[in-house]
């Protein structure tokens, strides 16, 4: 728990407070000079063109307020020896970022070409958004980040995603007033009703209040005060104002106001933690927050050109563009970065004084070196209970019904009962509908607003976390991920596009951290997504949508992984493997319905190791390298169908020579050189051969799967079936025979493509454009499947049940 | 404007309290006769079983409130003459909907089979969530929606873009306590500073506090009653309290209160709406809204099974389901729905009796019949300035530079001026560096907040709108489409996925909506996607990602067009076409970078109503049928890309037959029978040969490419280049070689190709492999493209320059 200050707020000394100023004047030196200098970094000459970039890229405005922030948060860290983060919000604040971790000597710990001294700042600077170099916002390359800046929103998501089952830790997030105009922002705030401040750590949050956006002003700037403290307080905060900048007051006055304020909010969070932790209350805190209101560009050029700068939007990004040549410019900017006074700041080799070095803390308790903020290296692996255990009996496939999420939810709930603080589950409010109820039983859902006495599962301790935004889901999770820990996302298939653009950035998150040596891999990301697709009943046209797949596979192929098991036990298998797993992004799509199983525990794992592979068991072309026709298929509804339309074929043509292929890991289906998981050639021509017609029925869009086999060798004969937007409100085999995905559809797709069945086929058919018919006319009038759907059940092979 | 009522507040007269009651327990009826009823619609006989769904799915929690509203906002219609449209976010509230505008007759008008009798009210029971019939959410065919149920988050967005130059239009947005906890939502109660009150209309928010999801409480009904209120103030909102249901006041005494507070209020808002457009007051008014607390499931069962079901979130969805067959429940329905007193409600033939029916309005003023929520009825098209008088004049092709998006600009800014309330452009904060900086010239930018002298453009009556949330401005331009309007969203392109979601159910609102007869065309969604993939040289690979058109393209066919122009003038042909159209979604993807421009405006023209075709000043093949080899593009950079290609072909191979194809229409690639734009094979084979290959350069991600040509002759052949996620912090030129879309790695894949070069090509091979290292090596020295690529023009082909 955070340790209050032994201090009291008037006795902060000057001397502090002067190192204080110092480190926030270097912070701020070396911000200018990541955008502005290619050379001279220490201006021991005077400024010339050679010295400046050709290309002025960057953003100054925020950066000052992040590195005052920055400053006075060391000092609380080194008086309470605090255990504390930095999430920076406002997206392009790396400057702020690269230069801390600098003067803290992180920066040359990891990338030694960055030294601690003069040669070190020229190539720190050089680097700054440059090709080869890093980013202009907080990137996985900055140490102590873990939040990439860019596109804005999830800064509070991941504060408490890091915050939550850490009682120690402390999270000083810090949010632009741009950022806080987002969706997910707006609504984040309303975390703190998940904190338990027993066990959870504290979140910070600073609303970096610097009026303007890249061409706008920023809206919470632009309301009365007194309006925007109230809705921080309905929020469930207790605002404190902080505002300089504006005036004259000396740096020292200003310096010393906010240390007091800080110290007053810390001890505030430690008490409220220590009520909590000594159980003196039980109420939800209304937990302190700042609003920090200073200039945009604060201590920047004060005009250019005649034009207003600082705290206006044209201190957003460079102030002066052009200056490479332009001796106005140049001048100003020369005296712009004197300004901080460097000779005081840096020693003759280049090295930040040691007088002004005395502010860092030390060691890991540095926030560009908190291992928080490098999760992978705290992670543990979870305990995972044995899920064989927790399988389906499948004597025989088909033998028996299960809902294969209610078997998940089974297992998973041991999982929350194993790793208390290690493991947690996060819904929009679907997790019970999507029939994992054992993990609500084990864990409860976490709660800390008010509670009534006919609430079920609520509890200040839940384990499942349930707020009706797929993107806290998915902001909370990335922050308990990147912190090491380990979680699921559940959530209906077609809303996930939700969080598209939250997955692009974690995706991209995890395939720059693959090549920077001193992040530590980190748990995956593991999504599962169930109320799919085919089972909308009553939902209809507008909750269909199994496109998240076909997102996904625009990332990287080493970075993702999608998975469809047909069944219970398949499930069980994949989401083991996935909870084992580091630093993939893992969908799982799977139904929640009661169906028929096909696969024992071990036939399962077998499978799921393969990730494909032909079912003998639902096949009669008895290893024989020419069936007459392949029937793929990947999805639970997919392979039902497919497997009534094997007993159809046979009863039809007994002798016809079907081999099924049942696709669990749909990254098989690509070839061995686009995808870890890719199946080479061969092994693929083995499984689908190269001239036999295949019938492919697909849970998702169909074209994904052309696009992922195009270049196989028997791709021109294969033929699928998919969701082709075509839905509405009705029962489930209508809604595949809506998208020609049903056993009778396959039936003919089949008997269209194998001509040896001559003119038979007509006869079949017909058949079977009846059968369709007739199914539509029952559902239109009893609102039901009919009986020969509903209580459809694998007969096995006529071989082996005759 | 909304006229103030005539009557005071406390003269309510019973009558029309007695109306308001009966209307409100017919709504209530209905509803549940939705939910459970196949048959026996009024009661006449005992219920038994096969008057009873077997599958019952709906939701009646919302139902009571939503209708309790409905009703007594008809009164004040009536009263005041008011136009006013209903919003009804709860997402499952169809129930309550589609009741209500069968009570006021337009469902019977728009649907003649579900008339007004006892006939029509079976069937109006039975396709309630019923395979054929209607969804359990407000959809599309629900007469008098414009927001469609389901993925919740955009009701007060959709309500805002209604109100949007509607200065009459009274816009009453019913928010469920479920969706408020969505960021979209979270973060829209801020359109109030977007609204001007002198031209606008006004948005009356109803935060629906009935206290449960599907499984959990909501958070907003869970914070203390002041927290709630100081968020709502925060929000800029003067809230006013409604509490009812909880206790036994006596019904007519719920009604005199809610009638009172709603004509305050309606009141309130002439008289901020007076003030502003008599000018007696300009500052942003504080809105009156209502937190409408009601119990769930209120007048449904108290209790099932012995468990509380009224005011819990057991009343979410069914209270009580399998009730055919159990005669308990069947008795506990009977009584319920009787409780309602169906007899005095509707007369012998099943009609709303006469004197109930005297609350709806007439004719085009209940909110089910009224035009606004059908918007198409009410559009007008746009008066578009020629774009040819805007266009940039290329005398020969890549004879002169310019930036596409700001020559569109150009063009926007005199369609603002044109359609002054018929026409927006709505942006997160990226207009003016989308270089569409005349629109803002011409219209101003939105914002009744405050305001500074410092601020450039800022204007209560602003035609540009500009919130740093997609989602706003997605919703918001929704809103202002369905209600027949037009408009722009302009954005970074790797941020649309933001909004993918919201896409999704746009087209499916679109899709349905095209088999509505009685629902108007809409004008289409256009989006202009800028600062594109290929130019985030200092944002780097965060920014990077061109997948929403793959996102777009799995929607219907006839609802999707995606558009790349290679320069300006295709860029205004293509918007000037896309302003035109209705019913469609069109995603434009250019870039703002100033480039060469290819095609003066006659033939940008041409180009642009083919969609495709080759480009013969930059061919060589003289039209012969067959070149060595076809280079296709699309997009400007990898159009840039290409011709400089031909020219370093030429340079080594000048007998080399080259074909440029170039593709305006992305749809154009895919077959005819796939897509309404689609070319037919022997068409596409005419440009792309059946035989030779091609090498295709592509702005997004190359598989797409092959997604949509996979079933084209040649496509064994078709080789393409393309994003594939590989990027960083660097300059143009070095993005598009990191991804192999270079003009020498072009030439590279051109002659592995084309086998007749013979061993001349090892040669060239290594010279491109050089040029490549030597143009990484200078950017890596000078942060700047190589000076050749830089300064690079086309130089025409050599015989029609030499």
């Amino acid at each position: 728990m955070l340790r209050k200050t032994t201090r009291t707020n008037n006795h902060i000394d000057d001397e502090t407070l002067d190192r204080i100023d110092a480190w926030w004047r270097a912070a701020n030196y070396l911000s200018v000079g990541q955008i502005y200098l290619l050379d001279n970094p220490l201006l021991r000459e005077p400024l010339s063109a050679e010295h400046i970039k050709p290309r002025l890229l960057g953003h100054w405005g925020t950066c000052p307020g992040l590195n005052f922030i920055y400053a006075h948060l060391n000092r609380t860290i080194v008086e309470r020896d605090a255990d504390m983060i930095y999430i920076c919000g406002p997206g392009h604040g790396g400057p702020a970022m690269v230069a801390a971790s600098w003067l803290e000597g992180t920066y040359s710990e990891v990338y030694s070409h960055v030294g601690e001294d003069e040669d070190g700042l020229r190539a720190l600077f050089r680097q700054f958004s440059f090709p080869g170099g890093v980013p202009s916002h907080v990137a996985p390359e900055t140490p102590g980040s873990i939040h990439e800046g860019g596109e804005l929103g999830y800064a509070l998501s991941h504060a408490y995603g890091a915050a939550l089952d850490n009682p120690d830790l402390v999270v000083a997030a810090v949010i632009g007033d741009g950022e806080a105009e987002t969706g997910p922002l707006a609504t984040s705030w309303h975390s703190n009703k998940f904190i338990n401040p027993a066990t959870d750590g504290a979140v910070l949050p600073i609303l970096h209040l610097n009026g303007y956006k890249i061409a706008n002003p920023a809206l919470l700037a632009r309301i009365p005060r007194e309006e925007l403290e109230s809705l921080l307080i309905g929020y469930g905060h207790k605002p404190y104002w902080f505002e300089a900048g504006f005036d004259d007051e000396k740096p020292h006055d200003v310096h010393r106001r906010f240390a007091a304020l800080l110290d007053d909010i810390l001890d505030e969070i430690t008490t409220l933690q220590r009520e909590a932790r000594e159980g003196t209350s039980t109420t939800r805190p209304n937990w302190p927050m700042i609003v920090f209101k200073t200039p945009k560009g604060w201590t920047g050029p004060q005009t250019v050109d005649g034009l207003p700068v600082e705290n206006t939007w044209r201190s957003h990004q460079v102030p002066m563009g052009g200056v490479r040549g332009n001796d106005e410019y140049t001048a100003l900017l020369e005296s712009w970065m004197r300004s901080y006074r460097p000779e005081e700041l840096f020693d003759s080799a280049g090295a930040l004084r040691a007088e002004i070095a005395r502010l860092n803390p030390a060691g890991t308790r540095r926030m560009s070196a908190n291992p928080h903020a490098n999760g992978g290296v705290l992670s543990r692996d979870l305990k995972l209970p044995d899920f064989r255990d927790y399988a389906v009996d499948v004597p025989e496939p088909g033998g028996v019904n299960a809902e294969a999420t209610r078997v998940l939810g089974g297992w998973l709930g041991d999982v929350v009962r194993a790793n208390p603080a290690n493991f947690r589950i996060f819904g929009p409010d679907e997790t019970i509908s999507n029939r994992l109820k054992a993990t609500v039983d084990a864990g409860g859902k976490a709660w800390n607003a008010e509670m009534l006495p006919t609430d079920e599962h609520l509890s200040v301790d839940g384990r499942v976390i349930e707020m009706l935004s797929e993107h806290q889901c998915q902001g909370w999770l990335e922050g308990y991920l990147l912190t090491g820990r380990h979680g699921i996302f559940n959530s209906y298939e077609a809303f996930i596009h939700i969080v598209d653009a939250m997955f692009n950035q974690h995706a991209k998150w995890l395939k720059v951290t693959r090549h920077i040596p001193w992040r530590a891999p980190i748990p995956s990301l593991n999504y599962l997504l169930s109320s799919h697709v085919w089972r909308q009943d009553h939902n209809g046209f507008s909750h269909q949508d199994p496109g998240f797949i076909d997102h996904v596979v625009n990332k990287k192929a080493d970075i993702i992984r999608v998975y469809l098991p047909p069944d219970a036990n398949t499930l069980l298998s994949t989401y083991d493997h996935c909870l084992r797993s580091h630093d993939y992004v893992n969908v799982v799509v799977s139904g929640k319905q009661e169906q028929p199983q096909w696969l024992s525990v071990d036939d399962a794992i077998a499978h799921c190791t393969r990730g494909i592979g032909i079912w003998e068991w639902a096949s009669t072309d008895g290893g024989n390298v020419d069936p007459d026709v392949v029937l793929g298929c990947a999805g639970d509804v997919p392979t039902v169908e497919t497997l009534a339309a094997v007993e159809l074929l046979l009863k039809y043509f007994p002798d016809l020579k079907i081999r099924v292929v049942n696709v669990v890991d749909l990254m098989r289906l690509q070839d061995s050189k686009e995808h870890p998981h890719g199946l080479p050639d061969s092994e693929f021509d083995a499984l689908f051969t190269t001239d036999r017609p295949v019938i492919f029925a697909y849970h998702g869009y169909p074209w994904l799967i052309h696009r992922l086999t195009y270049r196989r060798t028997n791709h021109g004969n294969i033929h699928v079936r998919g969701y082709k937007e075509e839905g509405t409100t009705t029962t489930p085999f209508d809604m595949v025979m809506l998208n020609d995905l049903d056993r009778y559809h396959l039936v003919i797709d089949a008997i269209d493509r194998v001509p040896r069945l001559g003119r038979r086929a007509a006869g079949v058919r017909q058949d079977m454009v009846d059968a369709r018919l007739r199914a539509r006319q029952y559902t239109r009038e009893y609102g039901e499947d009919i009986p020969a759907v509903r209580d459809w059940v694998w007969p096995g092979l006529p071989t082996s049940t005759g």
